[in-house]
């Protein structure tokens, strides 16, 4: 079986300047080996078309398809067409779709200019990308027994058009079908989760099993190669069901991005709605929560109480509570819990209190947390010891995912504060 | 001048899968380019010795300076000082110094294992780079007139290792300095800053200008190159001082990552503090806001009125005006702004209210927004019109800008809503 080795070369100055990072070949590459295609190399080189010329010669050496990044556009920088055209010598000709689609686009007024027009030159006899997200069309084509693929750079054009035009245009060479799947863990690190796994976890088998680190979140991804999309999952479904059966419920969901996008389905299948009262995590909650589109179906709202007049004054926190305990404490996180339930009308309450640093109160080591959650004729509190040595955004963060936590394990069912889980905080 | 040709290889499957993003290149480009050392080429490459030591003899035709990220540590993966070194014919020998930091580190009672033991070759001859922010040392040597570095990959060890100890190293080959300033501009894109500057924006000259888009926010960079810092800064002032002329107080800092942090020492200065209300940010201005350290010396607090129920529940929005007017209104956004202060009793209530999508609301467009400033005796109101194609996190994030804007004019004695910015939105 052909490996089909792969160099991607983004083309750009700023990337050589450290002004932008490279986060093009990077999705390339991971839509790429989703395909079984194999990425050997990955090359930058400014906006200069003599070096550019040398690395895609030295490309054409090493590898079968060259994928370049950037410099499709309408400024005299822009020579990545050009360029690599040449080194293979195909002619560009002028697409009339292209043109057409170039005076569609400036219809609102602009004016054509020769350099706009440049965008619609493509490689003789190779197909052409049509921009749904940009002007600038991407092309592919063959010569000599290698494959050029040409997108444009930014990677709000890059990536969707790569995965849109590339992807398929590159399938058919492939004779393998590479499939992932990926369980979300809460609280355990990736040593951890490695630990248990001892031996299991090797990249190099098919299926195979990794855990990756996410700042505040560990992963275990599972991935098969076959020969098609069906016997991938057959072989991948025994090993996710062996990770599930030793993590237990501490396995969130899988191929979710993080663990608030888990309880919208959860919150909407109940018809019940949340609200939120931070302090240290400072609108966290809210704002991770209303990020996702819909939000609105299962949260209400809340408060950001920030300073301690501000938890009495909208939440009507007793000062003499906050006095007694301190604003960091467990009876205070309860009583914003509840609160903030009563306020809002919500089925639910979340309160956070305590310490992102870099300062302490004096009285508990920066990295404490309370995360409370309130439902009708309960409240659950949870002591966080983040550890002193955490950033103000990895604490905050943390807290929030507790609430989230806090909030999934009730509503399915599972004890809310499990004693296992907490001799480590 | 000598221009020192610089090659960056950074060594690691897991960049060549798209499993991770290389920001090592990234950092360490930008480094370079403030010590007036240019690279011309990025390469990545897997860890194989066969391809690395290809990339490095291409390396050594091309450049002048190999910089290496990666691949320096115990496990057998990490090959880079072995390949890097036979291409170059140095050998490798035991660092007496480095062995003995290696057991001082494990001395809490892990076992030295030979593979260990290997992160404590160092080229013979060469310099060794003490890694005081992991375990695998970094090192650097000169052979055949090309220098060489190398350093490990983890970011935390990569980028203060180089800044620490290889840009000092290398610093002695480069008689300029590069200096940068930014100009941070609030609300006019890359290209209209483009066409007011027209010719002058220029990256070849000396000082350079030029312009960078981010997501909501646009820059201007101005860099200059010298023999020293204090040279620099001279030939950089008139061309600053020549864009805040022109470009007045839509200028809104310098040397700044985003606008919010502008404003703490705005507030501070003054003993001021705000609250917001917010709707369809959902908590971004909050939680923006108390990512800053220190954040409590100037925010209060308020309230994330997601729905109608909640505006009237937590703030006393009056149900009547909602029903009249629609949430999505100026009138209850500067009821919002000025009851949020109220309510908490800070000095200035924000507020917003609008679609941020995918969803309208069936009267205006996604994309509205009523962003409301309320301070001692009156409130003012933007009313922004940002496009239907745009993002949700865009619309919240521009949003956010707005409101943080109107407090940096307030505070600075502005136009809060000054009528030829308005024209746009």
């Amino acid at each position: 079986m052909k490996s089909w080795d792969t160099e991607i070369i983004s083309v750009g100055t700023e990337l050589l300047l450290g002004h932008v990072t490279n986060t093009d070949a990077r999705d390339v590459a991971e839509l790429l080996s989703k395909i079984g295609i194999n990425v050997r190399y990955q090359t930058v080189v400014g906006d200069n078309p003599r070096r550019l010329a040398d690395c895609v010669r030295i490309a054409r050496e090493r590898a079968d398809i060259i994928v370049t990044t950037g410099g499709l556009g309408p400024t005299c920088d822009d020579l990545t067409k050009q360029v690599v055209c040449d080194c293979f010598g195909v002619p560009l000709v002028e697409s009339r779709a292209e043109v057409d689609a170039l005076y569609e686009y400036i219809k609102g007024g602009r004016r054509m200019t020769p350099n706009n027009l440049v965008q619609a030159l493509v490689p003789q006899g190779g197909t052409v990308f049509h921009n749904e997200w940009g002007t600038a069309p991407g092309c592919a084509f063959e010569k000599d027994g290698k494959i050029v693929v040409m997108v444009p750079g930014p990677p709000v054009e890059c990536v969707p058009m790569f995965r849109a035009c590339a992807i398929p245009y590159l399938q058919r060479l492939s004779d393998e079908q590479i499939l992932s799947h990926t369980l979300n863990i809460f609280s355990m690190g990736e040593s951890e989760v490695d630990s248990i796994f001892a031996g299991e976890m090797n990249a190099m088998r098919n299926p195979s099993m990794a855990p990756y680190a996410k700042e505040c979140d560990c992963l275990v991804k599972v991935t098969a190669k076959a020969h098609s999309a069906e016997e991938a999952e057959a072989m991948m479904a025994p090993v996710l069901r062996e990770v599930r059966e030793r993590l237990g419920d501490l396995v969130y969901g899988m191929d979710v991005d993080c663990i608030e996008e888990t309880l919208l389905p959860l919150l909407k299948e109940r018809g019940l709605h949340f609200a939120a009262a931070e302090s240290c995590t400072g609108g966290e909650i809210a704002k991770r929560f209303t990020d996702i589109p819909g939000a609105s179906a299962a949260f209400a709202g809340g408060a950001v109480t920030y300073t301690d007049e501000v938890k009495s004054r909208v939440l009507g926190i007793d000062p003499a509570l906050i006095r007694e305990n301190g604003a960091v404490s467990e009876p205070v996180a309860r009583a914003m819990a509840e609160r903030v339930r009563a306020l809002t009308g919500a089925d639910i309450g979340l309160s956070t209190t305590g310490l992102a640093g870099p300062d302490g109160d004096g009285v508990h080591p920066v990295g404490t947390v309370f995360v409370a959650m309130a439902v009708e004729g309960e409240t659950f509190v949870r002591h966080l010891r983040l550890g002193t040595n955490r950033t103000r955004s990895f604490v905050r963060r943390m807290a929030g995912n507790h609430a989230f936590d806090m909030m999934r394990r009730w509503l399915t069912g599972l004890e809310v504060v499990p004693e296992t889980l907490f001799r480590k905080f």
